[in-house]
């Protein structure tokens, strides 16, 4: 029944793909995708058995005939393979019910070459199996009897090799060039064992058809190109290996993520981006503003159209918030007033830094997790800093596998053990003063010198993790108070804070955090002493002159953590769109 | 062995609470919460016992000798259990071996009245236990033999009774006054039947630590409060019955969503905040820039400050992108690049809008989903939404129990009914014709009038779902190309588009979605009938030059679906700190 309804498709998408071969140009391949007139009654059961990762042959039947029970009505899949059929089906079609309405489809997850080729046994489960991979075309290799088309969909790194004979429906796409890299394809075949060292299975192909062609320039061709270039085609870059493996180990960090905690009972929270708080403290922040002329043509953004003030200040009266209000720089202020009532939350979203620094390390515009513990002290954030890190680069050793090995081959050697010593050797603590002590005594000569009150440098900072520690992630604790921001935690020598940094091979500071200043004289007198607005921090002071409580947390840039798990070196490929100075298109 | 340690801990808290009782000021409050001075050696097995949710009398002595082993200079948990203990352990620590480093505390979830109470037997399996509860006090209640304290952590909606008798220890805080409501407080206890019908379970006090005094301004006091009113005490509304629920399910919403996609094969893509692309359209866009004087005191801001061209215009090459930036109105250009490259998406982040409209259903920052698939046309997007709400709203209904009975006791009556339907009717869609001549023939008299080509207002949005379709979720489908964007697909009649909202009782619409538009020439032409600049669409255009494909995607406004899934009237009670019109606190 399944053989019997692809035959019939065949047929109908003979005129398609012969509409392909005649002309190469745009309008026609956008033919070929035209919609069906929409019916008001529309579940596809063709879908179904291409779509069901579970399916195979000899349940196809089954699950056709109960969908087409369903409905009486149905539509083929999707423009791909409905395109260019003039269905009887749809004059067919009774008046809808108005009271009733018409079914929604059912929502299946989609079948990708990840679910073939993902498995332990990377498809041999499916020899035989009848299957459709849609995804688009990375090589398009021809030989005397055979051609092959490698096809991705972004699912894994791994194509599809999918292996085509001349006598397959389909083949004169092939031939007359209208496939090539880059261009979209259904391709419906059967999973056999492969020929080829590269990969276990193959699909072998029954029908080919292009779904979208691609003009010959594009970018994105086999030779190699460099990331460099490649930031200028951010819109196409996911296609590429590299780009693809770093979005889904992303994509996996994030989730661990939210999964480590979830899983400790952490609440989520959305700390606000646009503030007009003061707490932030301005010179790198960004000012949100709708006072500008609000048109992205320079030629009609007249100064003059400023609301001013009489004495030529800016009117901020009259701004959207009707005050200066600036991009966040951190949710931490926020999630502490969050924390005193939820006691742990997290926030994950993205913050701001107006710093003029055009380097790999720098974002503009970055994503950040940022804890906050209540009941918590410097302890309890250290020990929280270390499951979290070690929790999602597990989670991404054991579930990205094939991406860490691509980055292990081609992008860092040894990344692979440098993750694993971070889940499996102990992070160990040392306070400032030791580290001090520790770089003094050290044979290294270092570019900074050190003394006790500087800021660790890079170089310091690699020598701790990387030479005296061997390779452990490390945190520095209880740094000098001048060093550090105005809510971090006095501890009793009065010079030091409760403060801690988490150092990593490679990187150097991968976390930061502090035990927060729950003590409301304390903190006052901090802020005095740094001559800072105390009337802005009104909201910050209440949380401790209302069941004030020891509390601590940390923040983690997101694309520092992806730039560690990956290896790669610039910051501006571990985020899909970076944002530096002089850049901020797509 | 535990017995003895808390023994002996109450002896070093003694002080602690003498202090208090003598003053209730906030400097003496402070004062108990000092910090031991850090040991660098610190692994705390005190807290083990307190935290560990598995824990009860019969194992903890193993736990803490085994714990105890681990370090033998060990420091006590926090500073509520360490304060004004001035221990001689400090000055016993040997000298840390710098090359070693000293061990982080193991993390460990940490006990939580949910973890108490939550349960299907609601406590009555910790009958018994000797345990710590840890947070604010929302009443107190002396009677003449006891006094009943009502704790709460912001773990669940719960409090936790607390019933101390005059002869536990800390009874002298309760008597003098130091303990009100809004208090931070460490209670230890044991678990007891309760003689109330409100809880299962009520804790009988051993042990009382005051941590943090609340001063008696503490504004949210027994009596119950407005929403308006909390909104200006938006760092202490989590504290309340109403906000506390509400960030749980909102939290449960969100993971929820990141699970759902998850299981589906699709990946997390950050999509970009500031964008100086053309794309968006400018108008209700807030300007994004680095030139105006960046301070949040007025007086500093002289306009003319601002650079200029030598016609008077802003010199855009002067900022820091180098030309205007404006924060995104959605993520959903760029999602189309990542659906093109990986086939299934989804962004879950904040987007913005400088509309003036000071309303109960508008934010200046509110945060989107919006998923894309690839390779699926509009049925496939209706499939999407369907399974997607269905997914979150049965997420919360089994999994934030207590908080849907509190919506549904005291928010909105039938609001748990309202959500059982979603999950178990079906949705239903018709086309927008259909709805047009549904909303003619019925019987309602509406405020605007229908005809073909109208936008939907929400009366007849509202008058669909909850009258013609009883309750249903609605889809309505194929609406007028006029009134929709220019990237969603022409349907074949020319006049209309593949696209969909659907609407919920009470809301209204709650999903906005489309198939775009992959057919290059179709699209070229429709920015060039709506006077749109195609060379700013480049990359946008791009997608269709190379491997188009079918694909659609839609949006939600997360703060709307809170509000569905809670009942809250307002949606600036449905984020943590709401944006909008003069306004940005906090």
């Amino acid at each position: 029944m399944v053989a019997g309804e692809c035959k019939r498709e065949s047929g109908r998408l003979i005129s398609l793909i012969q509409n392909l071969t005649h002309t190469h140009s745009m309008a026609a391949a956008a033919t070929t995708l035209r919609l069906l007139k929409p019916l008001s009654s529309a579940a596809s059961p063709l879908l179904a058995p291409f779509n069901n990762p579970t399916i195979n042959r000899s349940v196809a039947p089954l699950l056709l005939f109960s969908s087409a029970a369903v409905s009486r009505h149905h539509r083929r899949f999707c423009t791909v393979v409905s395109a260019s059929v003039s269905s009887g089906e749809a004059t067919k079609a009774e008046p809808i019910e108005l009271e009733k309405g018409a079914k929604i489809r059912e929502f299946r997850r989609k079948l990708k070459i990840v679910d073939i080729k993902g498995g332990v046994d990377e498809g041999l489960n499916r020899l035989g199996e009848t299957l459709v991979v849609r995804g688009w075309v990375r090589t398009l290799r021809a030989q005397s009897s055979v051609t092959f088309i490698e096809v991705n969909d972004g699912s894994c790194l791994s194509s599809m090799q999918c292996v085509m004979s001349s006598d397959a429906e389909g083949y004169d796409q092939v031939e007359s060039g209208v496939i090539s890299t880059g261009a979209s394809v259904w391709i419906q075949g059967t999973i056999v064992a492969s020929q080829g060292s590269k990969q276990k299975v193959e699909l072998k192909v029954d029908k080919l058809v292009t779904v979208g062609t691609s003009d010959p320039s594009f970018p994105i061709q086999k030779k190699r190109v460099s990331r460099e270039f490649l930031r200028t085609k951010a819109h196409l870059r996911p296609r590429t290996n590299t780009f693809g493996a770093v979005s889904r180990v992303r994509n996996a960090l994030a989730y661990a993520t939210h999964k480590f905690f979830q899983e400790n009972g952490f609440v989520w929270l959305s700390s606000p981006i646009i503030t007009a708080s003061d707490c932030e403290g301005a010179g790198e922040q960004f000012c949100v503003t709708t006072l500008v002329p609000n048109t992205s043509e320079p030629a009609h953004s007249p100064v003059k159209a400023i609301p001013a003030t009489k004495d030529g200040s800016i009117d901020w009266s009259k701004d959207f918030f009707g005050k200066p209000a600036f991009l966040t720089v951190s949710g931490q202020l926020n999630a502490e007033t969050y924390a005193t009532a939820l006691t742990d939350v997290y926030t994950f979203g993205p913050t701001f830094r107006a710093e003029n620094s055009n380097t790999s390390r720098h974002l503009a515009e970055f994503w950040m997790i940022e804890p906050e513990l209540a009941f918590a002290d410097l302890e309890d954030d250290m020990a929280c800093a270390t499951a979290y890190l070690q929790y999602v680069v597990k989670y991404i050793l054991e579930n990205c596998k094939e991406d860490m090995d691509f980055f292990n081959t081609w992008i860092e050697k040894g990344i692979i053990d440098r993750l694993s010593d971070v889940v499996e050797k102990k992070v160990v603590q040392l306070t400032y003063t030791d580290a001090i002590e520790l770089l003094l005594k050290a044979k290294k000569k270092f570019e900074f010198p050190v003394t006790w009150g500087c800021d660790l440098q890079s170089e310091h900072e690699r020598y701790i993790t990387e030479q005296a520690f061997g390779g452990c992630p490390v945190i520095v604790r209880d740094y000098p108070k001048a060093i550090k921001a105005f809510y971090m935690r006095q501890n009793d020598d009065g010079r030091t804070v409760a403060a801690m940094d988490m150092l990593v091979p490679r990187i150097g500071e991968l976390i930061g955090g502090s035990q927060r200043e729950e003590r409301l004289d304390y903190l006052e007198q901090r802020l005095d002493d740094l001559k800072l607005n105390k009337e802005s921090y009104w909201w910050y002071l209440d949380l401790r002159r209302y069941g004030s409580v020891p509390h601590a947390g940390f923040g983690l840039g997101f694309e520092r953590l992806v730039q560690f798990a990956t290896g790669v070196d610039n910051i501006r490929d571990a985020i899909p769109f970076p944002r530096a100075p002089g850049s901020a298109d797509f």
